[in-house]
């Protein structure tokens, strides 16, 4: 039996409260031994503690043992979506991170400028890594002279230095396509082309990209360096179960970054808007608790931290949220689960396979009688290890939302 | 999406050195309450010890909840295949054990010399036990008058007792068959057929086991009291995908009994030969230390006094490894996994179906903080409760071989 039938058929609607706050890579290493800390153990956690002590406790595999996810299947796998199933191109993430609106069937790219030589040939793929002013400077250009291609829409927007976005819009458009891009100098730009030959949408979309190439190079032709452009990960916005059908639950993201409220949003949850710091996402949760039944609250800092390696800043990061979780505790969720998309370790610099650790409270959590949420302390919880898709569900059940399978 | 595609297409190359120490059956039971030891705890081990400190731990499903795994599945697990998918025949682990060297489509039999009557029946499975003499001297007769049956080689190699292995060499044949066994005394043995009716190659492979019985049974009819034979576990070698292509790693074998070195070479592993104490076994290690990026390295005793249920003898096995553990840490392996294939607890005298404790150590391990690798401190560890077939992505994410899945 499908076991995602399963949830869908045994789901009650409820009147409970659902908290999913995100401590973005929050998970770490302890190096040096017996008596060595990670930054989560090394904070002063008073907000935290307190709770922790009628909490339950574990750790989550992000996708699968070893793999390191990115933001994407990370914050997929959160909202209880198999991310080996419900795959998001890197065009997509990377325009979700730009802050563009995506709808369904829109194919997104990341994009380059670069430098080519009179043959066509790629010369830079970056064209001297150009400065964030002369890339928006070429994208207005761009925008202005390549709005439409056929009956389709093309939108382009500047990322930082050479780096920008190109989404195509229109109808039977379709990828994943094949890069246009040589990956490497001393070759010209291939063209786009369908991974999956039998598509004819893919097809359609690959002829799309060429007519772009064919109206966008002569554009910048005369520019120095930036004269030529490349495109990857060229895909579309895959269709996804909307998030309230799926698990009867109205949902927000408040968060800060973009890219999650772009992964919020290929769900369909409601963006809640303008908070900046913790302490205003907390606030902005008290303001909307009777609107929604599910509120997804992302922390960036933690991750970023971790991503400098920055073990004191981490911590730092840490209480900062630990202060202000008071906030949110005025109006306690019935369910609120504490975690990560991943974890960053500080010695890693950068995201990690290492499972991450949770922390699940509810008036059916249970107490594992563990005095602090910690890594180690995570590795002796009733939840165990396991998938991070089923947190979700571990939710809705302790939301009671689930009726009982069978007699 | 298949995982084992996923892992493939995100592995990178590695300069990392990656071993896996495989203490056969070490896992064992605490028997007698809150005050009794597993021969691991009641061990003197100050290497494993001083490893610990910085290292994770956990504990491994060899196959599946409840299942005891013979050594073939239990090493294909840690060797990274689902022992489920990639099944190894009894009469080609047999085969391995006796030190033949199996080529792909190679069909293999377990066979026992038996007593017949004068009218086929078989009085004696076993042929009342004959000695291993016996034994080697009627294989020796049978080898020589049975060489080719057509086109196919005939290999017939005494083991222990009444037991020997028959193997089957030629273009288009495939197992499994049926036992040409009765399975209990006062039957005739019946014929060989395919398990699968509809396999041609298994058809021509039952029409020569059926040959061979014509050409065999004259060669020993006058012998008492084994006149007679019965072939069982008729399985060909699987296809099973190169551990070097599957892994990009170059994989060396340093064991000393002949079924591990054989279960080494079925994924395609180089066996490195002659060392014969596990301090040899760590020397030649340190040897071939720049030629292999991953070394397997097998230690037999402690299953085998597992198997005897002798847990002084066992505990002592134990300390003897971690005695000669400081050669193999002369050139520290940059991801070191301790671990077993199974369990074989002393109160069991035989492989057991209880999760084996495994001990990862690297740079990116993290530490558990834990004193001592032992069965309940792995219960306490971060790498929780897992399929045995995932501890080889482990350490391949371990030594950084994986890239970033999704953006």
């Amino acid at each position: 039996m499908n076991l995602d039938a399963l949830y869908s058929e045994l789901t009650l609607e409820t009147k409970a409260k659902l908290v999913l706050l995100v401590m973005d890579g929050l998970g770490d290493l302890a190096i040096g031994g017996l008596n060595s800390w990670t930054p989560l153990e090394a904070a002063s956690t008073p907000a935290l503690d307190a709770l922790t002590k009628d909490s339950a406790q574990g750790r989550m595999i992000p996708v699968a043992p070893g793999i390191t996810p990115g933001s994407g299947p990370g914050h997929l796998a959160l909202f209880g979506y198999d991310p080996l199933e419900y795959q998001v191109g890197r065009g997509v993430i990377e325009a979700l991170g730009l802050g563009l609106e995506l709808k369904a069937g829109d194919v997104a790219a990341r994009a380059n400028f670069c430098t080519l030589d009179e043959k066509g040939i790629v010369t830079d793929r970056r064209a001297g890594r150009i400065e964030t002013e002369l890339c928006e400077e070429l994208c207005f250009l761009l925008s202005k002279r390549v709005k439409r291609l056929g009956d389709c829409e093309v939108i382009i927007k500047p990322g930082k230095g050479h780096r920008f976005v190109v989404v195509f819009r229109g109808k039977g458009l379709e990828g994943p396509l094949t890069d246009a891009d040589p990956h490497r100098e001393g070759l010209p730009i291939p063209n786009a082309k369908p991974v999956n030959s039998k598509s004819l949408r893919a097809k359609k979309t690959a002829k799309l990209v060429a007519e772009f190439y064919k109206a966008a190079l002569p554009v910048i032709a005369k520019k120095k360096p930036a004269n030529g452009l490349l495109l990857r990960g060229i895909a579309h916005q895959p269709a996804i179960p909307l998030f309230e059908e799926r698990y009867k639950l109205r949902a927000a993201c408040i968060a800060v970054y973009p890219m999650y409220k772009g992964l919020a949003q290929l769900v369909g949850m409601t963006k809640l808007e303008g908070a900046q710091t913790i302490a205003e996402q907390f606030e902005r949760y008290l303001a909307e608790h009777a609107n929604y039944d599910f509120f997804f609250i992302h922390y960036k800092y933690t991750d970023m931290h971790g991503e400098d390696g920055n073990f004191d800043a981490k911590r730092g990061a840490i209480e900062e949220l630990d202060g202000a979780l008071p906030i949110l505790l005025q109006k306690k969720p019935d369910v609120l689960a504490i975690t990560a998309d991943h974890s960053t370790p500080c010695i890693i610099k950068g995201h990690s396979w290492h499972p991450q650790p949770v922390l699940l409270h509810s008036a059916y959590s249970g107490s594992d009688k563990l005095e602090r949420f910690t890594e180690t302390g995570a590795n002796l919880g009733s939840l165990g290890l396991f998938e991070a898709k089923y947190l979700l569900r571990l939710m809705q059940a302790n939301a009671r939302m689930f009726d009982k399978f069978g007699a």
